[in-house]
């Protein structure tokens, strides 16, 4: 798999594509991330890629020459799947979108940033917007990481354990158990009994029935209870 | 304000806070935001911060002891407003979450990796769990970020133009309107002529139609009609 994520800022994202499994991702060649500085490809002498609101108004808007010619230039290289657009406008990231996109090939990734882009890419480059939740930040490119993220940890071989994506929250409808490791006891709090007993059955009963009463009692909209 | 971060991977942290808003945040005084590493509160001689989950299954669990004794570290300093971890199963993160938050003084925000934190942590140390959205990531480093990134913009100083914040998507409960920027056209695709018209009272008639029309069509839940 190949990410290009496009940005005015790509120095936001150097450390964490630098860190943890992303940089074990990239190293294992189970992905390809290329950050692209938007300013690269601005006609401007001073590398602008912003510029004021028609109609007035506060913030800065991303022009779309800049953008165009950077989207191009990499479809002229690859096909892609999909060209996004990190916006809280756009579908609400899930679980289920990750998934699908990581079963993908090729995918770019737009970060808006200051108050968006101009609103012709979109129109005219964009097939998919997505938003990671009902907030403002100061620019798409967390937004990106996060994506990238929820998209490559799924990528088989790339997490250390293979089951371990499999029991997270929300792959079954259902919120995580608790979770305790040593000690046992600490200052007087204890671990429940059950997890130490060392019965398969029991324990993973206990789990099961801890996930459920957890999701009906924080989130009985996973189980179409609400 | 003040905001502690916690975490085993703190160099996961870094381009963030070193870039953009969240520089300029704390370079004005805005806003502290110290990184701690988890690594340096274990008594373990290799420093380890994570152990196998009683019970078996995949993933580690992030042992209570260095939690514990950073949280107490910092507490035994100042009084903070809230304790705060970021994990799936959170409370889910709101624009209006963000601006409560952005009026307290003092905030921990524990960051959960692996398969999460010894719940006795969750019980006895945490006083909020927030959720940045229904996906899993590798770890809690990009939800801080994203946290302090929604809190640290709404600060007043913080962003250059007092009212950007105001106008964006959320805060009235409608998505932004669509922006544009030169050219004015561009390869035939032009601005909608009322932006271009100077005239003010059409041009926020037009932008909060669109506005209007925007949240409808993509989450009539923000105006209360799904």
């Amino acid at each position: 798999m190949r990410i290009d994520i496009l940005t005015c800022l790509p120095k936001l994202l150097d450390s964490f594509f630098a860190h943890s499994i992303l940089q074990r991702a990239q190293q294992g060649g189970y992905v390809e991330v290329v950050v692209h500085d938007l300013r690269d490809y601005s006609t401007d002498k001073h590398r602008r890629v912003d510029d004021y609101a028609f109609g007035g108004g506060a913030g800065m808007v991303m022009q779309i020459e800049p953008i165009a010619r950077c989207i191009r230039a990499l479809q002229a290289e690859r096909t892609y799947d999909e060209v996004i657009y990190m916006t809280p406008d756009g579908e609400r990231l899930t679980q289920k979108t990750a998934n699908g996109l990581s079963m993908k090939q090729n995918l770019i990734v737009l970060c808006g940033h200051y108050k968006g882009v101009d609103e012709r890419v979109r129109e005219h480059f964009i097939t998919k917007e997505i938003t990671i939740g009902d907030y403002v930040l100061s620019g798409g490119e967390l937004p990106a990481a996060v994506l990238c993220d929820a998209i490559i940890r799924l990528l088989p071989g790339v997490l250390n354990d293979e089951t371990s994506a499999l029991t997270d929250s929300f792959q079954d409808n259902l919120l995580a158990p608790p979770v305790y490791t040593r000690p046992a006891t600490f200052e007087g709090w204890t671990v429940p009994d059950v997890l130490l007993s060392g019965h398969e059955a029991n324990i993973d009963e206990w789990r099961f029935q801890q996930a459920l009463a957890r999701t009906r009692d924080r989130r009985p909209d996973l189980l179409g209870e609400s």
